[in-house]
């Protein structure tokens, strides 16, 4: 696959235009960001498990009826996906308390949450990333009331799936991000990545970070965590 | 009226017991805080007139059919209100781009709202009274569904009316903070205090602050500002 006009590079990922004007070309980097950019690092190998997982994890999606942009993985770093533009909303779900929704609330990490919730925050490095109402979406436009509720109803299903999927890995789904885009038909799609780098996951017993957590918090090697992501999930498969 | 026990000591307020279990004396302070209470200073006469304006809004609201905690003013600084047990929740009501929202989503100040929208902070001062969700509302256990709801259609009423007064007195309602809390009956009602130290309120023609912000900013004197709309809203009423 010959790589063409390099469309937009961000803080984990190059996206190259392809000879298809519907299709695009995602490269995972093997950078870390975190706090906004503030700190990073290149961590050899990283792209690659990112993509692996993210790849993975696209496919069970689809084999249990949800769709997303993903078409195929083309080298261990790359993978083929549908273009789509994307709704500028981070779409976080929560199982767990955890992070900024445990300094924001007041709620230890750890405790289970009474029932999932999904939070939106508005895609804008300049801002933040800042949480938002769906008064907010309104009001700035970003989304229609009807497609909010839409990624909502998906942010759930898609919980629902990967909490079982991880689960039956010994892997704690404590909370993670999605974005969504709209396809040339305007169609919702579940795009972007999902990876220990958009997820936090928690082994299921001795409550080990295996996700980006290891280096916003210099907890260790990054790559053995998410190696261990990806071999878990790799053995359900083969089971 | 004797003052009976002192039951609360905040920021611009004490609340004292009286001889009916039912009914809190309101006494308002000579105190301005802002940040969180990291600026603070005392500034002679700002009780009295936020008493005397808060009375005069509660009595103005009654006479629309809005009911609240408001019984009468018994001194230039203190009224009698039933006592209630206050949601933990800061209901801001917002018209106009402004402050905090300006900040948070990148619009400009000043900006008209295509429609009012209300947000919900979570009233406590160790957190910094962040903005919540409705869903973190659920999980936190600090109002049901049901109370959510009736807060956002009062406080949206509340709003209307408000906005118009205002309007009539020359002054452009920005935005606004409203508690509720429920009375022996399990009754919401509006309580705590509607004052230039919880609205923002801008002159008609020049945009001029007359509110919090004059001290927030230091934009000259404060209680020159507050007889501003105490006079206005008074004009109105012998009009
Ligand atoms: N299918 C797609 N079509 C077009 N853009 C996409 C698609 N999937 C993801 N993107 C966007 O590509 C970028 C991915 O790069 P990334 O390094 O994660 O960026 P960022 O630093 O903005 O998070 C993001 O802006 C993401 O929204
Ligand atoms: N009718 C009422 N009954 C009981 N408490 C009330 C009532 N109205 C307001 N309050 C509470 O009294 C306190 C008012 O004091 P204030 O100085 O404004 O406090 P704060 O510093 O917490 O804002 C607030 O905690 C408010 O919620
Ligand atoms: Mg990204
Ligand atoms: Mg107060």
């Amino acid at each position: 696959m010959v790589h063409g006009e390099l469309l937009y590079e961000g803080k984990a990922k190059r996206i190259y235009a392809t000879e298809n004007p519907e299709i695009v070309l995602v490269q995972y980097k093997d950078s870390a960001t975190a706090f906004n950019g503030k700190k990073f690092a290149t961590i050899e190998g990283k792209g690659q498990l990112n993509n692996q997982i993210t790849s993975l994890l696209f496919q069970e999606l689809r084999a249990s009826g949800i769709d997303s942009h993903f078409i195929e993985q083309i080298a261990k770093n790359e993978q083929l996906v549908k273009r789509v533009s994307v709704i500028p909303l981070e779409v976080v779900v929560r199982n767990v308390a955890a992070g900024s929704f445990s300094k924001r609330v007041g709620m230890e990490e750890g405790i289970r949450l009474k029932h999932p919730i999904v939070e939106f925050y508005y895609k804008d490095d300049a801002l933040g990333d800042p949480l938002i109402t769906e008064d907010h979406i309104d009001i700035l436009g970003l989304a229609s009331e009807e497609d909010v509720a839409v990624l909502k109803k998906n942010a759930l299903q898609i919980n629902k799936k990967l909490t079982g999927l991880f689960a039956s890995a010994g892997i704690k789904l404590v909370d993670f991000k999605l974005e969504f885009g709209k396809d040339s038909k305007g169609q919702i799609l579940l795009a972007d990545e999902i990876s220990p780098d958009t997820c936090r996951l928690w082994d299921e017993v001795s409550n080990a970070k295996l996700d980006k957590d290891v280096f916003r918090r210099e907890l260790g090697s990054l790559t053995e965590a998410y190696k261990k992501i990806l071999e878990k999930l790799e053995g359900l498969q083969n089971a």
